[in-house]
């Protein structure tokens, strides 16, 4: 890092930390793999000052009136913070993701591509509350050979700069420049980190559907993300009943809040007399308010106390425990309705017809399609990438839940002994020799 | 296709190529192949008609003035026909981009996650001139499971309705309906096609770096393709000076309008005595301006004439017989210089040092990094991809030439038999067993 006598701007900074990306997008997988540990060792030798520093944050948000589901997720305690230093370390075990050669072809003698993966650049990063988010995003960013700038929340500033002391303590003993990892902690700086096209390659917001669309319309730099997840439960004519009301329940209840969580339970008409009533009484009784279209209503007069919905619910995400309900006529039904409210994220089907299921799978365009089991599966960890950026619902890949494999693109590499196109053109044009090698 | 008394509006005609888009989605490979062969054979027949009908066209067009450029690419014979309806041909005998599976993975006992490629839905591609196009990107339309909506330059009217025709009628014998492939002839319909998100998923812009830029301002649809295309030649200490003559001609003049084509020539100080005169004696041979550094034109002063370049030569995309020239101190000079001007589309490297070609290859970032070989192979036909819809400089995928794979994006699908996320959470919670099947 180059000293400067005057404070640097932000555009400064992202050009150390794109500097610094680049250095890091050279370095072979056991420079990144030792940083990655260092930075695990340098957040438990500090773990005490991190605690003590979210210990403030914690108070200060308490004093503020900080809502409960809010302090949950802002606090971080020496188990949580020993959980995502087992994270890094996980993450340094995975397969490297940079170097996979994915193609590799023959074009003509001595002419040969290669399709190679490679680091997209420097990402943006801007979170709420969770610290613990620095942590995941800063080890993912370095595994996967980015350089990462990380904006978080103003209620969690004692905790994010205590986090990345740490891990700039940690890489400044490696091969990794500190400079790759970069907090920003004032709000204007998020307006001004949208507008760094040339520096960041891709924004990742983490926050609300308002905060996510608003990013989404603020920058000319690529977003990945998703401002709604409605998610949708279809219990078909042929579902086990005792699994679509455990199913219903983990769905909803399980982390209301969570992206996964289903908003909507579509149920088919043959078997709502019998299946609805169960799962209602299991949603009630764990909290959940319900809204039923007129048949659900119907069915459940007596049952449990249901609000008619109106055609506003299906569009809506809740967040919360409510849960919106239809009766179908068919699959047919059942597909067309979360074709037009589903918002590409996670969609489940309960049958035990198989190709009902294969059916459900193959038509429903969304990130996640799901049989028989909950939505909430819809996460990177539980897919076995490690940790995960975000969950993408754009229909281009990165699709779903973004990890090492989503951060990275490819470049093609043709090595020739001096070939030229016009040996491949014209009236005695040679013929390529496409052959995989 | 549902009957309607009033002329349908755009988004009447978009609704009609989603649907039909989705219905081709779920076709087996079979059929789409069968639609290619039938659309070949369709083509075939009607051979006489297209080439009249592309007469006519370029009639009207010489009446009103059109380049002998413009004429060439406007220009349908049966020979170019036939070139096209055999590239249809090709693209069937593929591999199916579809259905792959890129990961089976178990997460647990009974709960499989696999990601299995799916079509994109509906491509929106925008053209000027070249009436082939038509073909090309109405069969990998086909070929991978999208509908596409065609949008062509007035000047081709007649010729891209004519072949619409031929299309349709071909599709019409086959499971595909004709819908999935429509096309647009009004300047009109083009900002209404940029404004149907929720219909249209990729659109591809094909023309003037101005009109893309234009497109890439006027939609909220992600878009594909580059404006610029300014690719650079460096000649290192190492090279073979009859390769580097070559490869500068070939790359410079071989087709100077394309995006492939070089912009600039960037020489080793070591070199530039002995090889720039004859690079240059060779491009001036074949009717190139140059325009040098101060450098260059020392070093060529007495043996071609050199204009003085200006700063604004290093950033201009020439699409024409003009090349600049800079002597550079050393590879690293070189790198900086297209990491500033470069626009990430394909850089190349003549030299026969093994490790500075390395070092060019894993440094540089482009879609395309090249040794010791023109920089005109950077497209799809050449690298086996059968086709191109156009030629990516985003870094997120697809980059670089993208033919059926990019064409192409995933689904995850998760099947259980009944688990719920509660199982893997809490205090007593059960862990992941991860392992790729």
């Amino acid at each position: 890092m180059t000293a400067t006598l005057s404070t640097p701007t932000l555009v400064d900074l992202a050009r150390q930390t794109r500097q610094a990306s680049r250095a890091l997008a050279l370095l072979p997988a056991a420079d990144r793999q030792a940083a990655l540990e260092a930075v695990a060792q340098s957040l438990s030798d500090r773990a005490a000052a991190i605690v003590a520093a979210n210990q403030a944050d914690c108070e200060a948000a308490q004093s503020e009136g900080i809502s409960a589901a809010l302090y949950g997720r802002l606090k971080l305690d020496a188990v949580k913070l020993a959980g995502a230093i087992a994270g890094v370390r996980d993450l340094a075990k995975l397969p490297d993701p940079l170097g996979q050669r994915q193609i590799h072809r023959q074009l003509d003698e001595g002419l040969v591509l290669e399709r190679v993966t490679c680091p997209l650049g420097v990402l943006g990063v801007i979170f709420e509350a969770r610290p613990d988010a620095v942590v995941q995003i800063a080890s993912l960013a370095i595994a996967s050979g980015n350089g990462v700038i990380l904006k978080g929340g103003k209620e969690a500033v004692r905790s994010c700069t205590a986090l990345v002391e740490a891990i700039h303590a940690g890489l400044a003993t490696t091969a990794v420049d500190p400079a790759a990892v970069r907090l920003l902690t004032t709000r204007e700086e998020t307006l001004e980190l949208l507008r760094l096209d040339g520096y960041v390659d891709l924004i990742v917001p983490r926050g609300s559907n308002e905060f996510v669309q608003f990013v989404q319309n603020n920058t000319r730099i690529p977003v990945l993300g998703h401002a709604d997840g409605i998610c949708h439960l279809y219990v078909d004519a042929a579902a086990d009943v005792a699994q679509a009301v455990a199913i219903a329940v983990d769905a909803k209840t399980q982390y209301p809040s969570a992206c996964n969580a289903i908003e909507t339970v579509l149920i088919h008409r043959e078997i709502a007399p019998q299946a609805l009533p169960a799962i209602a009484q299991a949603l009630v009784a764990k909290g959940v308010e319900l809204r039923g279209d007129p048949a659900s209503c119907a069915l459940l007069d007596g049952v449990c106390p249901t609000i008619a919905a109106t055609d506003q619910d299906w569009a809506t995400e809740y967040s919360d425990l409510i849960v919106a309900i239809k009766v179908v006529e068919s699959i047919d039904q059942a597909i067309a309705h979360i074709t037009t409210y589903g918002s590409g994220h996670t969609e489940a089907i309960v049958t035990e017809d198989r190709a009902t299921a294969d059916r459900f799978l193959a038509e429903v365009d969304a990130a996640g399609v799901y049989h028989n089991c909950s939505t909430r599966f819809a996460d990177g960890f539980r897919y076995g990438f490690g940790a995960e950026v975000g969950i993408s619902t754009h229909r281009l890949p990165p699709r779903g839940p973004v990890g090492l494999e989503g951060l990275v693109t490819y470049k093609y590499r043709l090595t020739g002994q001096g070939h030229i196109a016009a040996t491949y053109a014209g009236e005695d044009a040679k013929p390529f020799n496409h052959r995989d090698l």
